[in-house]
């Protein structure tokens, strides 16, 4: 127990490292009176979405917690369940709140630094992208702290290991706040970003011909707050998500794995923790470490960030061993090496994203040759691009799951399916997950200081800056999409990671539902029984026939695809619908006010900014209840088999396709620059009008459904979690 | 066994019948010498690339043949497998050339008959497809009866349930010979009409404004061979292997189900190959119901064709009872049900595609509408009407597999997984695929005649007919798209439920592997064992351990999924690629021979038509190896649960994206038909333009990468059975 508070110390650091982050930022000056007013048109825009956004959303969370209230009332969930369901999501929240206002407070006081020397304005973008890595990293180890804390005082249990299964599975359930927050954040967010970007395309670049940004363009300042919610908020809550997902299903295995050894037992849902704790502190090492001299070149900038993550990644390793092996795990070396297995994938899986998108490498040249013959071209080809560049991933999550897997019960091949691997193996792969997302502090800083710099850049095209400025912000927000792509890489491997210890977390929950209503034997078939508290993984299995001969196993696997693929429908048709309107509001503005165009009129922003809020509201409610309502619907008519058929099938294609969409997305976004930097006749060139079409399709995809497909993953395995009661009993009816 | 005989009648039936058909279209006149001329050219075009095409399948079929002559020189396979391996290709490829070259004799001859009256040209187009239909499925009785009677001859076992066991999984394998040349079919005819079609399209009508199909086109030729050897070459080749595929795996589960009851066991193995035969002499009695009067109107024409159709649905589903009862199953009816609802599912996924494709329904016109606003919108609309469109087949499927599972088990839903109860259920599955794809003959024939009517309609154009005559062949042909839909509807539906029964065949297949090795006693875990001979599928589940928590099931399924979407990556820049090339050459053709446009010079069409040709040979053969590659390396490192994974991954995956890339692109093709109906500013407009696009995407989605989808699902599941052995004897090293 000594160890633990070590996590609530690491919680506090973060905090206060952030706090001070955002207190040296606030002493910085945002330059200009104009670069004053937009920016606060900005922060307004985006502060005034996001309260109406959790206006939605906290309705969703009362009708939630009543219905757990209900079955914490019929003894189908314990008592603890809402709170903390309310709690996950107020957490995440939060991160995306205060990750928002520091990023709308950055980005003016950025573009006036980069006046002076691009290294300062680097170091105000990271470090404001570092405020709100903290706090993700910072709120979800309090909250983790508390519910421990809280947990441990309250649960009653002569059976400690038993009490610990208890903690652990009902701490899963705040993670279902966290990912309904985070799905409806990314929805939401995401049709926000996307409707207002195409739309102010469309009409301004295309039509008009006028540049990105420029202040005639009525859309422009919905776009530049669309960058705030969906890339900041909706990130944040996503990935507080996905650290809390990884942590709090390997704490839940490592307390089956363990149970019958209440030491270990207790070590093992330590030590997620504590690899998080550790890495929190060396993510602030690493920040720090994140600086060059005055007048650095871009190549010195981006080794300083590659620098910063690496050696944080580095000792993360290095200290994983120590961890590991003072909390006693006789199979430390081990673990240790799943643990590194999962960083390792999500580096691999960060390169080869890199090389699909990178307008440097041969996949996004390619499809820029193919605009030369026109947007259809464009659009095979960047599909087929997408289509391929799944292959890398894959193959290393494949790889990961095996190597995390083997390496936790000591490459025992012969027996690697005995009970007692499976427990262990699969808490391998759960440590696999925390592994990768354990430096989150920084490459979440590495991944948030885009959206900062492209802001940066916004306020300085409309603040009529010198071009200069826009030169060197474009530099910063191209040197953040390269080390953004690894942070998308752990980001989608992790969930995947996540996905699969969830998947088993399920079946761990199921135990603690059957003997919530004193089912406390499972009776087999052949006659033999097996008692609820004592039985393993494969015996839940066999009871359940979670086969790929039974018919509900295989219509939940074709459930599960579907999911993914009506999700992606629903979020792509919520942005073209959403742009179509911005379209027509640009198209009117510019029609009916000719003064806009030459200058004399101010367009009307707020009109723009209105249409992409009420799109967001309106479109982000029916796919989020899907997500919601569809586990639990499958529970109730297809039980437990039917249920893990949904989540492994959604896991297959969600994982595969969230990443065809990312890059897909990336890479058309890349081919489009390729051009604008003067290849293939350059910008205004038949070329490059067909690479702006790829470019717009690729909106949606790498920005709105892609990265809510990560969340949807999650999301279907956390409700199946915490409605696991309600299906037993069902099945018991 | 006397029953069996109508099998083999039933093929000779409808290969006479074919024969009839075929002699009276030759008797029709072919046209005018400019129409003999032309159509000679498409013909000779599309059976020179036959013969390329066969010529790189056929060293494919070498290759793989000695690798079975070798295991079964090792005894890892029986000593019949590579024949029947070649019979199946042989056979399937005689469907597809039979079938186009019915088609080629067919079109001018359509053009012709269309002057005098529609329904003339109706009763050309549709008989000649009904040549294909009854083609398709002679051969493929023929193959099985044969099959069937040589192993029933030359097989000795004393014991006759191992004997019927032994048989039908032998069957199986010809099916791998029927799923590889399909492939070949489908991808490199895919590829080849699609890269004419979209490099016809981008000059042509895009960037030159010449209507489709005019003969200053140098791309038109390859364009109209490619509707012959993707369309309808292609499309016979893969029907020929689901009609197989469903009837084999069928066979082979009955096999499995009944092995303790030896009458019953036969007539389980009969009862699939008499539904087809019955559905043979349904199909020839619908063929004849397609008729009107001389002076018909469009919707007569339409009531006519559905007339046939549903006649023959509505007796199949009343002969089922019929022929379940004298085969005396004690749950006829129960099984009949289950033929039954594959039949309904089948008409409800072909009323889905209708809705979502068709120009006279909400979803192709709110993808027109969409085009107001420029390709980008286009395109972001119908892929995301794609994605939802996926929701009715899904949930027609997944409520026939359950469905058909419960019906053939008398809804004893309590004990749905027993033994005997989950073998009795995956027959009634795989018999409801059989139930889908009874009544071939005439759905196929309504499918095949879209193609010739499309072409008589190019013919027309080319030899400068009366507008007239091609209004009406757009008007069979449009009649054809909507009838389409419905045998779109079975060959997805079948596709999946026989990848479901391929996926317990395998298990079978995995029984006969291990007797073959002598390991004949399965030993669990905890000391308790099995007799392979006795096995259900339950216990080997439980013994290979193919559940959804065994990491091998889990990587499997990743795996799985990221097949289909390389596949589809591969397949969709082959198509890119070779349409860029046709662009250039269609471009260059004009630019240096000014005397094409203004109709002085005739354009070298040959140079289009060998683009087209290397093109797709060179690109189908990587994609097609990795189908048959990747389950064997797969069965090597992971064994059979991880095979059983990577199966049901490519399934579900697969047949979602199957029917998203049908959809979209239908939906897109539909969309730019209604804008050309004079809609929206009709032909030429912004939004036309912007249609084509969309159009053009749609191409390799519709017909080159979605209908391969089908069969590679099924390939790699045949591939998996076929080398079942070699993963049993090396999981024995």
């Amino acid at each position: 127990m000594n160890y633990f508070y070590l996590v609530p110390i690491a919680s506090i650091a973060a905090l206060l490292c952030a706090f001070y982050f955002f207190r040296s930022l606030m002493k910085k000056d945002e330059g200009t009176p104009k670069m004053k007013t937009i920016a606060g048109f900005i922060r307004e825009g985006a502060m005034s979405y996001l309260k109406q956004q959790y206006k939605v959303v906290i309705i969703v969370f009362i009708i939630l917690s009543l219905i757990f209230v209900t079955m914490s009332f019929f003894g189908l969930q314990n008592k603890w369940v809402p709170f903390a369901f309310l709690t996950g999501g107020f957490f995440s929240g939060l991160a995306g709140f205060f990750g928002m206002k520091t990023a709308t407070y950055a980005s003016a006081r950025t573009a006036n630094a980069v006046q002076k020397s691009l290294n300062s304005g680097l170091r105000i973008a990271f470090r404001s992208g570092a405020v709100m890595g903290l706090v993700v990293v910072g709120l979800a180890l309090l909250d983790i702290s508390l519910w421990y804390l809280i947990l441990d005082f309250f649960v009653d249990n002569a059976d400690h290991g038993h009490k610990l299964i208890m903690i652990t599975t009902t701490m899963l359930t705040f993670g279902m706040g966290a990912s309904t927050q985070a799905l409806f954040a990314r929805v939401g967010g995401g049709i926000y970003t996307k409707a207002a970007d195409v739309g102010a395309d469309l009409v301004g670049k295309v039509e008009t011909g006028i540049p990105e940004d420029d202040p005639r363009n009525p859309a422009t300042i919905a776009d530049n707050v669309g960058d705030n919610v969906g890339d900041v908020a909706g990130m944040g809550a996503d990935l507080y998500e996905s650290y809390c997902g990884s942590i709090l299903s390997t704490a839940a295995l490592g307390a089956s794995a363990f149970a019958l050894n209440p030491t270990m037992q207790e070590n093992a849902v330590f030590a997620p923790m504590l690899i998080a704790a550790i890495g929190v502190f060396l993510s602030i090492l690493g920040i720090y470490l994140v600086k060059t001299k005055e007048d650095a070149t871009v190549k010195q900038l981006m080794d300083s960030l590659n620098r910063g993550v690496n050696i944080s990644a580095l000792f993360i390793a290095i200290f994983t061993f120590g961890i590991l092996y003072i909390l006693g795990f006789s199979n430390w070396i081990g673990l240790s090496f799943s643990v590194i297995t999962g960083l390792l994938a999500g580096i691999i899986i960060g390169q080869g994203t890199e090389y699909f998108t990178s307008s440097s490498h041969k996949p996004a040249i390619e499809i820029a040759n193919s605009a030369k013959t026109g947007p259809a071209t464009v659009i095979i080809s960047g599909l087929g691009t997408g289509f391929i560049s799944t292959v890398i991933p894959v193959l290393s999550i494949v790889v990961a799951i095996l190597i995390a897997y083997l390496s936790a019960i000591r490459f025992d091949v012969a027996n690697m399916l005995t009970a007692e691997n499976v427990s262990m193996g699969l808490y391998g792969i759960a440590i696999a997950a925390v592994g990768m997302l354990s430096t989150l502090g920084i490459t979440l800083a590495t991944d948030a200081y885009g959206p900062i710099a492209d802001n940066a850049g916004g306020i300085a095209e409309m603040s009529g800056l010198d071009p200069e400025v826009r030169r060197r912000t474009d530099m910063l927000d191209s040197l953040g999409n390269t080390t953004a792509a690894t942070g998308k890489g752990f980001a989608i491997g992790s969930a995947a990671l996540t996905g699969l210890a969830l998947l088993a977390s399920y079946v761990e929950e199921i135990r603690v539902a059957l003997l919530r209503v004193n089912d406390n034997v499972l009776e087999f078939a052949d006659g033999h029984t097996v008692d609820v508290a004592k039985a393993s993984f494969v015996d839940f299995m066999n009871y359940y026939q979670v086969t790929l001969m039974n018919p509900k196993v295989l219509a939940g696997i074709f459930l599960g695809s579907m999911m993914v693929f009506l999700f992606c429908g629903l979020t792509m048709n919520a942005v073209g619908r959403t742009a179509r309107n911005m379209v027509e509001e640009v198209r009117y503005q510019f029609r009916e006010f000719k003064g806009i165009l030459t200058g004399e009129d101010t367009p009307d922003y707020a009109r723009c900014v209105s249409i992409s809020t009420k799109g967001a509201q309106r479109e982000m409610l029916f796919p989020s209840l899907l997500a919601v309502t569809v586990p639990i619907v499958t529970g109730l008519i297809m039980g437990v088999s039917g249920v893990m058929g949904l989540l492994a099938g959604g896991l297959g294609t969600g994982f595969v396709m969230a990443i065809f969409m990312a890059n897909s997305g990336g890479a058309w976004d890349n081919a489009k620059k390729y051009i604008e930097m003067g290849n293939l006749g350059g910008k205004g060139s038949h070329a490059h009008k067909a690479a702006v079409v790829g470019d717009t399709v690729g909106d949606p995809f790498k920005d709105t459904s892609g990265p809510s497909l990560n969340i949807l993953i999650k999301l279907m395995s956390m409700v199946s979690i915490v409605m696991a009661g309600l299906t037993v009993a069902w099945s018991l009816l």
